[in-house]
């Protein structure tokens, strides 16, 4: 008796818009992301299928190139994998593409970094954007030379603990590497680019209310330097509101997101 | 006994996102946007408040410009109304500006003509635009020369009663000037824009239905021209769903929209 090879591993990319849904990651409720595309390839493959995600997103917060693997035979041509995956999907998940990929590829540990962007307007967000973006009408306008002072403070390898969720299981290694954070501002607009080879969890939004903070002349980017090296997460560091916050890429080694 | 001056009259430009809400005109289940609005004018005011909008739009069609006018005494400066009115309306429902003016304007009856957009994509519409555009993955790319050729039929002074709503009572003048109708192609987007003196009940979304037949090589131009000649609603124009409209303007004689 001999033991069927494995089969074949796929990878693909989504879109998500995380409004409606329970966070990415499977939850009792079955209403993540992961479960609803989970539900839908087994409905495909007529078998449970797990899917295996580059990481989680919380509740409310968006994706546009969330990647996730999975394995599963598939006789016909991959493009009619993409089309059966699609269909039956809500609109507010779509599955952009998807490829067959080496059996040591894995979302997760094969990822070398990722890019987080937060969405803040200045003013009352318009109603075709309230969804993915932070509005700020009848606030004070944020002061973005003193968020930029506090981003240099913050970019760069270091133990990030203080801007993480409190009950962090994961901290057994605090440190990441925070290659590019930026603070762009057009018109009514002020977002937040985040680029590190890995995030704590809830890292993204904490460092977007301390920046908040900072931009109401809440804290100082000094403060800034003082939380960040104090290696502590207090209640002086709120966690921004999940809807402004989508994860737009995932790096591979390679270049092949 | 001498009667009180009437009210000052005010016009109110919003923008709403259709896709939760029973349509703009009031409904028994409190869920029209007019509703919405009226239930928060009424608590700033605390009497009830009526107001006045250009003209309907079906559940789940959008607006960028809808425009309102009410009638109410406020002591205080206009900036202030608008504050008041945009807290306590969900985040779907943005009023952009509100002034002042003249007790002899009439959002619906001065409006002398309106502009709305039909979004549509080749593809899967992103999550984030699913909820204001119509999607055309796995259908065939739309033929936009034949659009053109039959928006080139449609435009200008007719009887429209074909590209109305059969049960339409408002059809004692069925005759409206589409002094605009664009068929604009991008990458994957196919946008038509109308404007017209005024709309028949359904008729943007008519029209539309029967572009997209054309676009699909079901109705030739030609058989456009006999279907607005014939004067006749009947099946073989299909209503285009409402999530890909928008009211984008309402014009106003002086050009103050």
């Amino acid at each position: 008796m001999t033991l069927p090879d494995a089969p074949p591993r796929w990878r693909a990319t989504c879109a998500y818009d995380g409004t409606d849904f329970d966070g990415w990651q499977s939850q009792p409720s079955g209403n993540a992301i992961q479960d609803v595309i989970e539900v839908r390839l087994s409905t495909i493959f007529k078998r449970t299928v797990r899917i295996h995600g580059s990481g989680r997103t919380d509740a409310g917060v968006h994706a546009k190139g969330q990647v996730f693997h999975f394995d599963a035979s598939w006789p016909h041509e991959p493009t009619k994998l993409l089309a059966a995956l699609r269909v039956g999907l809500p609109p507010t998940i779509l599955v952009e593409r998807i490829e067959r990929v080496s059996p040591d590829f894995h979302a997760r540990f094969s990822a070398t970094g990722k890019r987080y962007v937060y969405r803040i307007v200045q003013t009352a967000a318009s109603p075709f954007a309230t969804r993915f973006v932070l509005g700020r009408s009848g606030f004070q306008r944020l002061d973005t030379a003193a968020m930029r002072t506090a981003a240099m403070v913050l970019r760069g390898r270091h133990d990030f603990r203080a801007f993480a969720a409190e009950n962090g299981a994961e901290l057994e290694d605090p440190v990441r590497d925070l290659q590019r954070l930026e603070v762009e501002e057009g018109n009514d607009h002020v977002t937040l680019v985040f680029e590190a080879n890995g995030f704590l969890y809830k890292m993204a939004r904490s460092l977007t209310g301390a920046l908040i903070a900072v931009g109401e002349g809440r804290l100082s980017p000094e403060d800034v330097r003082h939380i960040l090296e104090s290696n502590r997460r207090t209640e002086t560091v709120e966690t921004a509101p999940a809807r402004g916050l989508c994860l737009e890429e995932v790096f591979y080694a390679g270049g092949d997101t």
